[in-house]
């Protein structure tokens, strides 16, 4: 890596944490150079304007959401177990110290899903990318024979996040210590229900 | 209503659409200014500062909820069929016209997470009464048979809106047109798990 390229990480990561506090909207190139203590013009030079630096920090999140929640269950041997690495995953993501003000993408799904335009487009695709994902491992443990036979898989991811949203929710907005116990239950009805 | 009281409900109405779309952050009484013709000191004169708007456009919001979801499945026979008619006035409320930008609670509640202070405190304790109300109607629903004896009503209710949340992200982000039908589904299947 560069010395520039490390300056940049360097205020992607402080401009993450700034947009899970404050949102895509709080996150403005004045309020960053504040915070790095870098110029305006030089924060500009790295991102060109502040929806460039939304953008960025939106791709520097599904990164680490592809690195940190769907590498290690893909690791995992395919079917149920890789069902609840990824569910697992998810929720532990979610809860992570790194995540000040919980997850960016949810707090940008809420924020942009009636902002038309680039940066809207791109967290939909992301996200229709992530229910795909949660399907196709279900499909797997289909054909595996683990989950039955007629399951719908699009139903099943839809359920999935539906739980990880509740979870989010139940941890963040309403502090309740038993989230992450709520959701795994709710998790393996779900999964149960979707048995072979 | 006085002359003075209904030109408050009418700058009301259009806050809570500001609030929708972008958030209460957006929410200025300048912006309100524009938006209604009105003069920023006669909005003052009217709120008094943009937290206390913000506080009356989650009131005004809260109370249209129990008018519009509450109260009609309060007005349904006890048991199941006062848990359905609850689950689809939440989503026909989510999903209705006058909410251009999705539901303003939900997104409050994703905006507003990791923000302390007074606004935080009546949200996060509006959903809890949320939450209880839900909970309270499974627990009739069990006295009256309908559901097992040993249900968790708390987990029901974690659960329950887990499945409201996912519509609303699928719904709004999403652009699913399945959405609501793939929330019914997940709802039947919750009650059946649930039955008695």
């Amino acid at each position: 890596m560069s010395k520039g390229e490390a300056t940049k990480a360097a205020i992607l990561r402080q401009a993450v944490t700034v947009a899970s506090v404050n949102g895509l909207e709080g996150l403005s190139i004045g309020r960053l150079a504040e915070l790095t203590g870098l110029s305006k013009s030089g924060l500009f030079g790295h991102f060109g304007s502040k929806e460039a630096l939304q953008r960025a920090v939106l791709e520097a999140v599904v990164e680490d959401f592809r690195v940190k929640v769907i590498l290690p269950a893909l690791g995992e041997a395919s079917g149920i177990d890789r069902l609840e690495r990824l569910f697992t995953g998810w929720i532990e993501w979610a809860a992570a110290d790194d995540k000040t003000g919980g997850c960016p993408l949810l707090a940008a799904a809420f924020e942009l899903d009636d902002q038309p335009g680039d940066l809207r487009d791109y967290l939909a695709e992301q996200e229709r990318a992530w229910f795909d994902c949660i399907a196709r491992i279900a499909a797997k443990a289909v054909a595996q024979n683990q989950l039955r036979g007629d399951l719908d898989t699009a139903q099943f991811a839809f359920e999935f996040h539906a739980i990880g949203l509740g979870f989010n929710f139940a941890y963040r907005l309403l502090d309740d210590r038993k989230a992450a116990d709520r959701a795994a239950t709710a998790f393996r009805r779900l999964v149960a229900s979707a048995a072979a």
